[in-house]
């Protein structure tokens, strides 16, 4: 591990911008830094404008055999660790975005590395089985040591699948089972369904459907995509079900400004919801299932009141349809609970809540009433991946022991405070700063700005995210300290003042 | 590596087993055995009835937290090496179904082994990243090494994806987002089409379709169900869309006495698919695409002629349908080529083929005029895995040094040419025996004679796998060799002696 002695200076234009920004952060600063000090870097460290060079090069050549646009900078993984990603022209950034929300604790974990490096878990990693038919001795124990051991509350059983999108699609599959099967009494199926959903007709395949919300992303294989509604490009010259869409809130900031106006608005939406499930049952068109993300992300970081939740929770009740919380972004621990929605403190749990990202493997919780009446309806060749599996035990392991959970809470706060400060120095290009954990974001004043800011910050050694029409997210990993938020605010306002 | 130099010794039960069936096959045997003997056992060796008790206590234990009735044994990998796998009670097993047709190049291959411990490798397999953002500097040259160095004629483009249903969910929105821009003449999409695919809406979301056959399976996330047709258990209960399905040919054995009647089979085929194409044209469910495997895997391994397939892509052609060859199942050479419908001649190429299974990764491959107008349109949070394009760039340089293709093409001879041997001798078990390569297959009388045979056969250390009704499948890994075929239908032709 020669190459991790790496040199601990920051460059100039760097360190011109590592001001104290909150008075004494260096000190809570230098005391948390030491908890990562085997694998996390001091800072940003910039060598050229992002993309450089190499990058520019290489996009060239990915660019021919695929659309590549979409492609930011190429990066070094071998050189990255902990919060920082090392581009492959030398680039050193702080990363705020980690692969879409997906890095669990960081780049290089060492615990991860010794995992790998363990001759007993070779075999795992070249021997994939078919989990569905043939799952290795210790698939069982390692489900219980990992993903059971966070478990939501109620939520007893698991499936494993490879990716959000199949996860979400094998739970509303698991959804229209349940309600299939409610109906008509849990009899067998008559002879008339068996030859009808051969041909993709009713009564075999009836015409249910998932309530969503505008704003919502679930996915972007055909049934998550019904449920998406962010952006047009998603969704554009895709056949689509005709499925119940309600508005999502949308809360006006400062919260504590517009108590009665977002209570209000809460309630409309609600009410919406009832309506079309009420609208859809006549139609024939049955809701079977509501689908919501605890902070709507991809959709600009849209959040609703733990109340809001609870009182959508029960109207699915209410009205028979199954409550699906989709995690897939915001699981993991980032809000600082495991996940988002135990922030809620619903009395009665989820039906189903589907997770991927940070898990590392893509599955969903379930309540008993939910498993499938027979083997083979929820399956495919491999679902999930026992080397997936073997990582995010140990992650998990990692963050229970490193009460990763708190430091979330506890840095989110401060990158929330500094936000929040920020918007006030700054109000025509900071606005709506919200966020629970680390999970924050807030709203630039139109898209062209908020894309600028994210090219600027990149430039001075800071990896953002865009979501929405206008919003900048923050997803960093769980080993994301007080001091990398202070970094990373010294830098921005600095970016602020000098905004033109 | 101690655990690697294992008794060879057969037990008594299966030494009796193991008579010469085809004179002179013996001396073939021990001459193949050799390219393998680091890591290949000498032959099955049974303690215990499969599933054995510690199986049946695992199962148990996995049946409290998920439906696990589909499970057929529990496995230890670290002992599987080659062609057998061994399960937790200590039986080993010459394993031809492979897990469900998806391992490529056997157990615990000591290239792959040599792969995951170096250490220069470590980090991609902790280091998962956003490929369609921020991908690692060797994504371009792994993929021209790997994927790209067996890219079907005719088929720059390629696109990686986590499974076989992602691979099809996405090839289908890639021929969709084709057919509607060249019916939209290559300009922007409209103001009025943005704004309602938001909502699922026409003309935003048209009701575009895709073409499948009765009998296909293409994977079971919605947009995928639409376009299987194997089985009910796959479809009951699930919403889907209003596509054409065309009957596949169901051709009669051995060929060459109905070469009249298979070819018209053909022809009737055929035409139903033009008459739907033209139908719902008129419905206004306009065929974008025409999906069909090479071979129905799923399905009961139903083959058509290479002049069907040449006839079927002529159709495509002359009605402006984008035609998609799924290869997740038949890829990776086990037909003896590398691509299954590299064997038909085609001399205008498909459009788009997809993978995954033998390929360690989904993806598809895709003709230049079909890559998306714009970035983010064909997209996911990981866009695939560059540890499984590790594994999948080291297995091609197996298939490639060993020249397991020839060994496919060579050891299927035997297997097909042994089982048309038992379907002589036992004609009232064994009926149209078939296959390409070794992916072979026949039919048993019924689905309770086949489930029979296959527990019968495992228990005598042969893991085999059913399709369709009543048949039985076989899909060895490419190092399967003569004298595995031969040990197999020793076993086999003892079984059906005795079968009562």
């Amino acid at each position: 591990m020669a190459s991790m002695l790496l040199s601990r200076q920051l460059t100039c234009s760097v360190q011109q911008n590592c001001r104290l920004f909150v008075p004494g952060c260096r000190s809570i600063s230098q005391a948390a830094a030491k908890i990562d000090v085997d694998f996390d870097y001091d800072g940003p460290l910039m060598k050229t404008e992002v993309p450089g060079p190499r990058s520019r090069e290489l996009m060239k050549q990915l660019n021919g055999i695929q659309n590549a646009e979409s492609v930011h900078f190429f990066c070094n993984y071998n050189e990255s660790r902990g919060n920082y990603l090392v581009d492959v022209d030398g680039n050193r950034m702080l990363d705020l975005y980690s692969q879409i929300s997906s890095l669990p604790i960081g780049y290089s974990h060492p615990a991860l590395v010794k995992l790998v490096q363990q001759p007993q878990n070779v075999g795992t990693f070249i021997n994939r089985p078919a989990l569905g038919v043939f799952p290795p001795e210790n698939f069982p124990e390692k489900l219980k040591e990992s993903l059971l051991s966070v478990a939501p509350k109620g939520l007893s059983q698991i499936v494993t699948m490879s990716c959000g999108s199949c996860s979400n699609e094998n739970a509303f599959k698991t959804i229209f089972i349940w309600y299939r099967n409610k109906e008509r009494g849990h009899t067998g199926a008559t002879k008339e369904e068996l030859e009808t959903c051969m041909i993709n007709q009713y009564p075999g395949c009836p015409d249910y459907s998932i309530l969503s919300f505008m704003g919502a992303f679930h996915g972007r294989t055909m049934g998550c995509l019904a449920t998406t509604h962010s952006k047009a490009i998603h969704k554009l010259d895709i056949p689509s079900f005709d499925w119940p869409i309600a508005p999502f809130p949308r809360l006006k900031y400062p919260l504590e400004e517009f108590v009665k106006e977002n209570q209000q608005e809460e309630a409309r939406c609600l009410e919406e919801v009832e309506d079309l499930i009420v609208k859809y049952r006549k139609k024939k068109k049955t809701v079977a299932g509501i689908v919501v993300e605890p902070i709507q992300s991809e959709g600009g970081d849209n959040h609703a009141s733990d109340d809001f939740f609870k009182k959508l929770r029960d109207i699915a009740r209410k009205h028979g349809c199954a409550f699906l919380v989709d995690e897939v972004q915001t699981g993991g621990g980032c809000t600082g609970k495991f996940w988002a929605h135990e922030h809620w403190g619903l009395d009665d749990p989820a039906d189903v809540m589907t997770f991927s990202k940070k898990m590392m493997t893509g599955g969903f919780f379930h309540k008993e009433e939910f498993r499938p009446n027979a083997p083979f309806r929820i399956f495919n060749t491999w679902l999930g991946d026992p080397s997936k599996n073997l990582l995010i035990a140990e992650v998990i392991n990692v963050i229970k022991r490193e009460d990763l959970l708190s430091n979330v809470t506890h840095a989110g706060k401060a990158l929330l405070t500094g936000l929040l400060d920020l918007q006030a120095r700054y109000p025509h290009l900071i606005s709506r700063a919200r966020g629970r954990g680390t999970f924050c974001s807030f709203d630039a004043p139109d898209e062209t700005i908020r894309n600028k800011l994210i090219l600027e910050a990149r430039n001075k050694g800071v990896v953002l995210g865009g979501c929405g029409d206008k919003s900048i997210r923050f997803r960093p990993t769980l080993v994301f300290r007080d001091h990398h938020a202070h970094l990373f605010l010294n830098i921005f306002s600095d970016i602020l003042a000098d905004f033109k």
